[in-house]
């Protein structure tokens, strides 16, 4: 039996590194779906990233708007596990695996205009490795720092390589006062590994604070060099896809106006969850699905009204 | 001796209220000086802020940066209780009196592009009342919630009337990246009186933030839904003036880039301090001058270099 080496071994030396990336980004090359120009496909090899600045129109955004609020005030809802609140108060701040908690967004994950265009990148079926609301509230919508999901992904969920893709869906509106989602185009291409080990559970934790997995001061400057930063901004109703690895992050919002999405991790079929790279117990199922991994479908929902 | 009523009276309710200014905003009615617009004058009486796009240029700047950089890395000046550190580190957040620690900001307080303007629009000589050089470093910057600056300055210094400016100068790119200044326009005319008894289950919210002179959010939401917001942004060189009564604040700065600025309070002579309206010891001579309050006086500043 050979031992393969990890390529993408984070979280376990004192200094941080930055690697090429070694997948791919597009791995189809046939003519893109309709939903996708050839131009756009350049753009997310390049730029790591994609912004639909009207994917859903305002009758569909108010319905899926109003599932997250009656998501988050369900009595029964707010007791599950899958539901967090903010660090220092009873907030919501994120529920996970709406895709199976709401029949909507369960609906929603299928909807032909993201998967036909996930499954054109990712090159194959796909399933949800991970799903969730996030509300940032107005007045105290906290940062989230600088990551790449896939580093978390690889570690601690055993994700084996870069083969998926976020899609966040705005079910308000994004502006520059409240704390929109920011990336560094390019950074996708790169992969910085992490100082510092994992402890056992400390999911329960990270998912209200980072402490782990957080990319040092000189890496992140050296993408900013290279890639520079932009903060995708649009109405309801628009979504940014980006690829797993993509460097991303945002500020605090002190303003009035809530920013909340569905985000949906789409997961390629050949790509599912082995043991976990970093050596740490496997997260839950909510967070990194393993047994639930049943490829979608597109769909032409009609999200009623 | 009949005793007056203050009109601007806070922290003394347990329910916030919004009151109208009771003060003029431009004090002076006849033309503006060469450095102000009729339209300026009018833009600011409507709004409360003027935005200066290029009061400086790149040469004048670099100096200007050069003298900020020499303070921070002066050991004297670090050990003066002018210089506040970040809450958990040693960097330097701010350093306060620097129109007197410094020679070249001395100047730069009384150069008649913004001397003019301030006259004019306090329709008076004018003096420093506090100034400052801020740091928002990189990655680490910390938001500022929302705040009256002449809410403090009344209750806890004395201030007696509306009758204030203070200039922001630019010394890094302000961006939408790194936590700009955020205005709302117009909440120069509504004065929002804080909370002053504290609640039982108050520690918690002041864990997060600031304990006195917060306004609440219905009277923040109020405000945004009249005059909205407003994040001036340009490079450096670029300086922001406005009313004291402005409700203002910056979000955290995640991103790699500083952002640096000088900050003038000027003061109407005729608006000198007395006793703290809440009743409290003044605070220090840097943080509100008291006994040093000289007229500034107009000049021409040659920066050298």
């Amino acid at each position: 039996m050979t031992v393969l080496q990890d390529i993408y071994q984070s979280r376990v030396s004192s200094k941080p590194t930055i690697v090429d990336r070694q997948d791919p980004v597009v791995y189809s090359q046939g003519t893109p779906p309709e939903e996708l120009s050839r131009d756009r496909v350049e753009f997310f090899q390049t730029n790591g990233y994609l912004f639909f600045e009207t994917l859903f129109d305002p009758g569909e955004v108010e319905i899926l708007r109003g599932e997250l609020n009656r998501l988050s005030s369900d009595p029964q809802i707010r007791q599950l596990e899958e539901t967090i609140a903010e660090p220092d108060s009873d907030i919501v701040r994120s529920i996970f695996r709406v895709h199976e908690l709401s029949p909507l967004y369960a609906q929603l994950c299928q909807d032909q205009r993201i998967l036909k265009v996930v499954e054109y990148l990712l090159g194959s079926p796909a399933y949800i490795h991970q799903s969730r609301v996030n509300f940032k509230p107005g007045f105290s919508g906290k940062e989230f720092y600088w990551h790449s999901d896939f580093e978390t992904w690889h570690t601690e969920d055993g994700m084996p390589t870069m083969r998926a893709v976020s899609v966040a869906i705005a079910l308000t509106d994004n502006t520059e006062f409240n704390g929109p989602l920011m990336v560094i185009p390019g950074s996708h291409q790169r992969y910085v590994t992490c100082v510092g080990a994992t402890p056992d559970n400390h999911y329960q934790q990270s998912l209200r604070r980072q402490e782990y997995g957080v990319p040092d001061e000189a890496s992140l400057t050296e993408l900013v060099h290279q890639g520079g930063l932009v903060a995708p901004k649009g109405k309801a109703g628009s979504a940014i896809l980006f690829d797993c690895n993509m460097m991303h992050g945002s500020s605090s919002n002190i303003s009035p106006f809530p920013r909340s999405n569905v985000f949906f991790v789409y997961n390629s079929v050949h790509n599912r969850l082995v043991a976990p790279f970093g050596g740490t117990k496997p997260r839950p199922e909510f967070i990194a699905a393993r047994e639930r991994s049943v490829p979608l479908e597109a769909q032409s929902p009609d999200y009623g009204g």
